[in-house]
């Protein structure tokens, strides 16, 4: 027995959860867990289904194309550890949280290869045995930089690519190659403080509070699909440096989560927006 | 159009699902939302269906009844305020923010009537134009005074009774007559501190939080199925009576949200545990 | 014995601590809690001492200035409760927790009045025994009606007038007669979504959080000092009137804690920002 | 200039702040920071100062001795990292964590070696050069197997001793040993679920959050003064295993904060509780 994902987004109608728990019955497959939701503001239905039985996948995405309606996404999904390459630049907290939970428990991942515009990162990358690659700025255009990065990332057909505290912006057409697959983590609460020195920027607010965003990466700074947010109360003893300190455990935290989510295949992505199923 | 919904608890076994959305989907009803869980542990399939249509209850149950395996408890509810009866000792915060709740807004419910072994809070909840009895304990045995609640409760015939911050034990022949139907507030982060003087407790253990635990009632102190716990975190500045300021508003806020799920009929209990739908 | 509050806020130099401690102990006066904070980015010391003892107000308040620097601030506060003037408009739940707070406990505070640029919140306001003022904006200017409610206000002489939900934009003129005096909740947490309809904008960028700000009111829209926030997580099920009711539980507990500070004499307002003692 | 710390605990009196911050100011030492705390119940003082200036150790505490009440007890620290020998079993995240923020930030703390009853976690310590025991038990009376892990850590004359998830009781002899510098990290909110299997324990009892307690050991199970506690929300989906899993965050970020304050000489323990400064 097999268990897999399918993932369902397609305009909202009625009847679609007796219609695609249907078909799963009619061909002798179990549902284990099922979530579903409508998005009546923009009239569209999401389902996560987990089942079990032995599969004929092809003659499975056949039937729900039958039935479901136009405009219609579905995927079937084999439960296997998703493939990621993880960009950074000079902070180790949050690749080091990414490799310990994926070589010791905690995140189901396999880090295929980290990358940096620097090479401080080297001696912890390589502790864990994961290929690293340090494409250093220098003499390069923003484009040249880019496309040599790509290269590297390509060679390991990565499901998707992390930003786990890379301090560069990237260019619209590096974003446009891993749409929905690309995923930062940000140090503040978004909207607010978007852009570098968030936490120079929430000293100088005086806020009592300091967060972190984990979202898909798309052409605009700062603005992509939210998938996950934290934040941790401060006080006024806190200077730009200690909320940095401190900012350090919420990125960490909320990136993990928003992984552990992405890589779980409870993520959908529409509208600038996403649906994340428990 | 009516909107109702359909809570089924049976035996877990396959294409409960698919059988469920069927028969709505037979008798012309509209899903509009569905949460289901399987506690693979103890073998049961739990469902909350939210439906939109024009009903025909007899002939929506009687198919249940039919497609439902043996052991399974199916009840179709009318979306309606639910009535209950609060119970209270002397502490206002709890019962005022019902009160407030349910007259501007926040919680659907309305507040039928409010006892008391005491007459101190006769002031505020008058002044919500709610009834109030004061049945006080002077010279009555035990069985007595809760005969005496027992029957005034039963005038008003409702769907659940709260004990917020009634700060009496009830007797096993009390709880049994409101099975699932009695809600406690408990000041602490059960199961630590059960009984009186949680606080107390809490000060001598050096606690780093304190809490509150909503949950049903049972024979046992403070072991009934819990519905909702929080806590607020506290240091060594707080003596006793800080503790039990600072508990109040964790109380209230406990109590609020547990209401809200067991008045939105999202609460399932079974085993002396809840299953509690989003 | 009395009870005294000593606030000092002072340029930041050598032995501060010691010589405000001593000018205590030369007078037999006893400190029984004490909190001091340096803030070296703007060089500026600030001290909350809890002093008991026999006072002579004058000769404490002459040996302060004869020791501190120039360009202190020193204030001796007796116990006892603030009065506040609150400014509501169609909203209960902020002006409910604050009466209900004020009359059985959980804030120290004396509500002098509520004012309202409607009469929605008359019968709520009335139940607590409260001089409620609708001073409605028909067929005034902003100017006039501005004037109006200063008017009413003034006669009230508060220590701190409240904005529980008042949802219009007081000029600069109105302001600067409270400045530092004039607290507001906001239903967001701040600088994200600044100005009306910060739930319709939550909603819009797809966050997986809402929260609220407590802040002193300043000349700029929601720029004020902050004094307290909180968060409450959400998900994708929320829509905009989903966000603002989840909001509404974070907008009265972050407003109720930040009154309980300001109202204990536990703020400093400088530079935009606070500090805010335990 | 060099920067110390003063810790300055004893029974409560009039003028102990003034008392103290003279004594400094006297010998042209300059307080950077100050924290104290009167336990009224215990009639206790706790007295935190960071000081800056050219230091005279001998100087300062015989002065301070000679001010002080009968039965204090001051400690003039330097600030330098503290050394510590952790103790483990199988479980990786809280040892990794250690680990990771020592060599990379986060926790200024010497880590002198690993000991362990398995060898489970050698190649993870070994990672980071780190000297890794295992003394297993096997053939050992629980005696001779606590004496080589004590003459072990021996060795490294350590300023704290780290249960980081060792999951084995330690006798009396052994906790006498490390009074007051031995901390150990709990899977439950204490005192709930004290001993082993505590994830169960909180399954059974169908609870809706689970926690973590960070505390000094003391001759009694789970008993000791507690440092940092925190909860997760967890909801009836949640099985055993999952619990586990979801309580190794807490787990992590329970002892890294306790650690945090311990390491940073923030934590006074007496009458089995903490005063924990921030």
């Amino acid at each position: 027995m097999e268990k897999k994902i399918l993932l369902t987004d397609c305009p909202d109608c009625k009847g679609l959860i007796a219609q695609i728990t249907n078909i799963c019955q009619n061909q002798h497959l179990n549902i284990i867990k099922n979530n579903e939701f409508v998005d009546k503001h923009y009239g569209r239905f999401f389902m996560r289904t987990v089942i079990e039985g032995e599969f004929d996948d092809e003659k499975l995405l056949a039937d729900l194309d039958l039935h479901l309606p136009e405009g219609s996404d579905r995927r079937l999904i084999s439960s296997r550890n998703k493939r990621v390459v993880v960009l950074v630049t000079k902070e180790a907290h949050c690749i080091g949280d990414i490799l310990m939970k994926s070589l010791y428990g905690g995140m189901d991942v396999e880090v295929c290869a980290v990358v940096s515009n620097y090479n401080s990162l080297e001696e912890l990358v390589s502790k864990f045995d994961v290929p690293f690659h340090a494409i250093v700025q220098a003499d390069l255009s923003r484009e040249e930089h880019e496309d040599k990065i790509l290269e590297v990332i390509a060679e390991y057909k990565p499901d998707y690519v992390i930003l786990a505290k890379y301090m560069r912006i990237l260019t619209p057409n590096f974003v446009a190659k891993y749409k929905n697959k690309l995923i930062n983590i940000h140090h503040s609460f978004l909207p607010a403080f978007i852009g570098a020195k968030a936490y120079e920027q929430a000293f100088d607010r005086g806020v009592k509070m300091i967060g972190a965003t984990a979202h898909f990466v798309n052409e605009h700074l700062d603005d992509g699909a939210i998938i996950s947010q934290d934040i941790a109360h401060i006080d006024h003893a806190y200077n730009a440096e200690e909320l940095a300190k401190a900012g350090r455990d919420v990125e960490r935290s909320v990136l993990s989560r928003a992984l552990q989510q992405v890589l779980g295949d409870k993520v959908f992505v529409y509208k600038n927006r996403t649906v994340v199923f428990k």
